[in-house]
């Protein structure tokens, strides 16, 4: 089975493409704390594939594809690999890895959404499972490394895009199977959904953009 | 497929009340750090239901409640919503929320250990999960915030409870088995079991009982 | 069904050996922080059976191993309680508990790896697998005492051993499906592969070796 965006040999490359940037950052952290080679590429793999291998979890659907699919495994190892030669100048690349980590937090929620879909959940399991994906290899990462994970710690917008990416996916799916819209241009609107995960995660960063707190009240 | 608490639409009503209350018991913990919305409400969330998911991934029963029983997840997000407004007051009723706290627990042994029966899990994988149902929120609550988890540390007793409760939740059942008592008998004792958990989980912090730890020798 | 491995009641025996030992040493990382009896027992369960546990989650063999099979689950509660009580002697043992661990290493690299190809996963997943069962416990030990996970920080060979020693296993494993060695002739080699694994880690500890970083470069 394959989501809408899965159908497109370019969009299946940008995903590699995510998943080899998202373990790229991963396995960053493990050389930032300088640990040993196999920690650097346990770690991008978790990292990048780590939410993915949740949603198979949640889902029933295993093995999960983080441990199978060959091509996402490879893709993951050899980013681990990569970072740990090429570390200084990732490290260099601040909003370039900002900009990747967005684009993949935007591919991971659509497809991971996507996925649900597919397997007949409802568009709420949908949804978690959606924003589970795109958020769950940092999550694994940074609890592996024993920090507070940047999902919960980085006031800037993070969840919220993924939860709005995976809500428009339901809804843009829901569209195409009533006939409302063609398959083409549910593609087409995914893409569109990336786009804006993407820009909010960016613009959130770039311009201070930050989520209220609780209500503030004297105790 | 219900257990016999479930039956019960004051039960069930009840364990919503418990689902509301761990759901803000959690949230207040993020509230407490400072951290925005999303992340409150994630952590309410997660706190509320983690321990059914951890159940229904270790049971197969997927997609697991936690993301697809739509009361239980707008109770748990309600919570997380409710919280961030109401934090001082929440902060304030200290044995409220340990009793409220000590009603999910025991709520949450029941219901896991009676889910694990209904799928024809043997006594002790339904204890395993029983136990994992009531102490599964609290242990990914203090995890996602990169603290020892309660379960933990707490001297008091916290999963011993809950392990007993599982216990005589499965001796309950099994007389209802083999027609030794009705299903309203079993839903009786179920609530009697309930109380007895939040009686021992209260009355260990009231009265500073503590478990002993490891036989004290010199090393 | 049964792994090669587990066709030897001796094997079966080390087996249970294995988990016996491994949930003293988890069990003792509690005791040496001071926690109560039920946490030692919980932590010592967690570290012996915990990764068999993430192993059959995401082979979808549910419920797991580690709340089902009624012989591992009381070896695991029995080394928690005997922890507690001789504490002193078990942290003495230093060198004999690093070689009990490498032995469970060893084993449950195997033993996972097996398992994995008789659900007719791929070699590449088996290879997954066996280091999840390897390498699962320590690591949910750590998490749950909030610590860096040792299989991260250890520089010496911990990761590394369980994998090589699951792709030999599917090697020997694919000989026998084929008919090039008989099914004793696996067992023979699962041995081989299992004292391997056991001589990589004790070596690697007591000469010190230690696995390259990310390739040191001036940032």
């Amino acid at each position: 089975m394959e989501t809408a965006l899965q159908t497109s040999p370019f969009i299946q490359g940008v995903e590699y493409l995510a998943i080899f940037f998202c373990g790229m950052g991963g396995g960053l952290a493990a050389v930032r704390k300088q640990y040993d080679m196999f920690t650097i590429i346990i770690t991008a793999w978790l990292t990048a594939l780590g939410g993915g291998i949740i949603r198979d979890v949640l889902l029933g659907a295993v093995p999960p594809v983080g441990i199978s699919d060959r091509v996402s495994v490879l893709t993951a190892l050899a980013a681990g690999c990569a970072v740990a030669v090429f570390h200084p100048e990732v490290d260099k690349m601040k909003w370039s890895m900002l900009a990747i980590d967005a684009l993949a937090l935007g591919l991971f929620a659509v497809n991971g959404t996507s996925k649900g879909l597919m397997y007949n959940t409802s568009g709420m399991t949908a949804v978690f499972l959606g924003t589970f994906t795109a958020m769950g290899g940092g999550l694994i990462r940074d609890i592996l490394l024993n920090e507070v994970p940047m999902v919960i710690r980085d006031r800037h917008w993070y969840i919220m895009p993924a939860v709005l990416g995976s809500m428009l996916t339901v809804l843009a799916w829901r569209w195409q199977a009533r006939g409302a819209i063609s398959l083409q241009v549910e593609m087409v609107l995914d893409i569109v959904i990336v786009l804006l995960v993407v820009a909010m995660r960016i613009c959130s960063v770039a311009f201070d953009w930050q989520l209220p707190g609780a209500v503030p009240r004297s105790r």
